[in-house]
């Protein structure tokens, strides 16, 4: 199994809804390191997994959208608790799209999995891994 | 699958019985970084793995017992080898111990894996996996 | 010439005030991870440059009027653009009082200089130094 | 499940053969930093996966064929394309190859998975795992 | 005294001249990881030592003459020995003229140093600092 | 100014004395991160500071000496209070013996400076830095 993974940041203000989260409930912020996985079996005729180049464009047009933004007022995360967890899954479900869309360059049924990291501080971090 | 990580660190002494240690053998330490991960199929109604808040606590109280610590007069580990692989095991059972226990506010039952990586220099790192 | 660094973070968000920001003028946030130096030309009897124990104390301290916060807010602060350079020298100056009331158990004329560095992502951070 | 990893690295010159690769398809370079990790069911008498010392040793090996030479003219990577994924299987087939060969000091049937992780950029790497 | 740094890197092939440099001396490769700090008495009226934006921008554009490429036949280092620190100083020279020039959009007068950092493994790395 | 920068690792025991220390007055250890850094006004005629392979192997031979040993028991450092800083000192100290005597192929006179720093942990480091 080979797996390449590509690496951008964002940064957000956002709120979290829960006395489970304390203090950060209030309006803060955050930094997050974002790493994008993609595993596949084989390689392909170049002798990669998929073009980096295009999954580090899109990684970085999936973040485009979050970064320097209040996430409480992001339509398509409204109604969500934008946790790390969650802003894993969001981030990982639209790299999924954009694989299914042809802008990568490598088919879903290529890929065997995805999975999208997110480090909010030296000491915390998260990640989601699905079926591409 | 989701997975949440915390991170924190101890500093240790000990000695290892084995020729395979060579200068090792000797009294000496480390400074070991240690990243504790929990896994989860899927979110509780707060949108999180588990509370990170506790899980970091949980953490550092089970390292609390070893750190600023000679490891070989550490009863609990009385007997073993303190290798890196071991010293993974026995704080990922300690962990396992306070999720059955309640501290951390999640079921052994909603959790499909704990690993805990310890770090002993840039260069050489050890893991242990096991069901929560 | 002795130098002492400890670390920590926080997570704020916060908006920026002219045309130079771009699209940080709008609400968003960062994780600032803080690197608190101090440095003194000799050590004192114990060997050390200060307690390493209450320097974190005090730098943790400074953060905890900041983290989860949303600076924008924050009194001591109104009226200052909080770039990551201006949080440097407020942090800095913070710890330079902190230090002259004798919190830190060493006193102003002992050090040489402050330092204090907040990395906000990856690719870029900033730095701030004074006398103490 | 126990798995140990042992990190070094290399400066080599390449090119990369395919349109898919832009301006790399020019001869340039890189550093990539290695990490070989082993990973095993239970742990031996010692209380170990491997022989830390013996791992380090063995990965040194493999890349001191590799490191300041211009990957375009290795003999037994002659005819692939020397792509980050590509290098991480060879380095992975090689470990095994010595493995094998008894030079780790533990049986091919005693591990569970070898994986090799090349980190290429700060933001880009890539890992090939398989059967030791 | 404030300093603000931006971070990016380059892939480059290239050998170097001198029987001191050992195995150097063929052609081999790096990954600089590239570190360019503007140090500044005070702030400008914005609260800041210059654009973060124009600065990452203006390193961008000094390391695209040089990534992907093979440095014994970039034409403005002919003749020179690209060792770290004469490449970080041929990246600090290029800088200052984009400063002088008034690319960054703050003058070589209002800054008092720049400093570029070239790491070329986890174990070794060089800067050059000099007026701007 | 230049300066070149080589790092190292040495994992070793000790204890610290004086009640400032706390529960560090125990037996403990420490993974130490060594850098060793070395200025100079311009370069040698081989374009660098200093043959960076000597480096290295001069601040290995110097980190030879302590690790993988309780610090209480070394005789060179009998006496002293070995805090980060005191080591960085003693590191620093030797290797300016050992610019000194000819090992790392410079001369004290062409250098500017040598800095010593020891990372202790992520969040503690010191470095001392004086005249060749």
């Amino acid at each position: 199994m080979f797996e390449v993974t590509v690496c951008d940041h964002m940064m957000v203000a956002h709120s979290l809804r829960g006395v489970v989260f304390g203090p950060a409930q209030a309006l803060h912020g955050a930094t997050y390191v974002v790493e994008a996985a993609f595993a596949r079996d084989g390689l392909d005729d170049d002798g990669i997994v998929l073009d980096i180049g295009r999954a580090s464009e899109a990684l970085h047009a999936v973040l485009s959208d979050l970064t320097y933004r209040n996430l409480d007022e992001v339509e398509f995360l409204a109604g969500t608790n934008t946790t790390t967890e969650v802003l894993a899954r969001a981030i990982a479900d639209r790299l999924a799209g954009r694989i299914a869309d042809g802008s990568l360059g490598v088919g879903s049924g290529d890929l065997a999995r995805i999975r999208v990291t997110l480090r909010e501080s030296p000491v915390a971090w998260a990640s989601y891994e699905r079926a591409p």
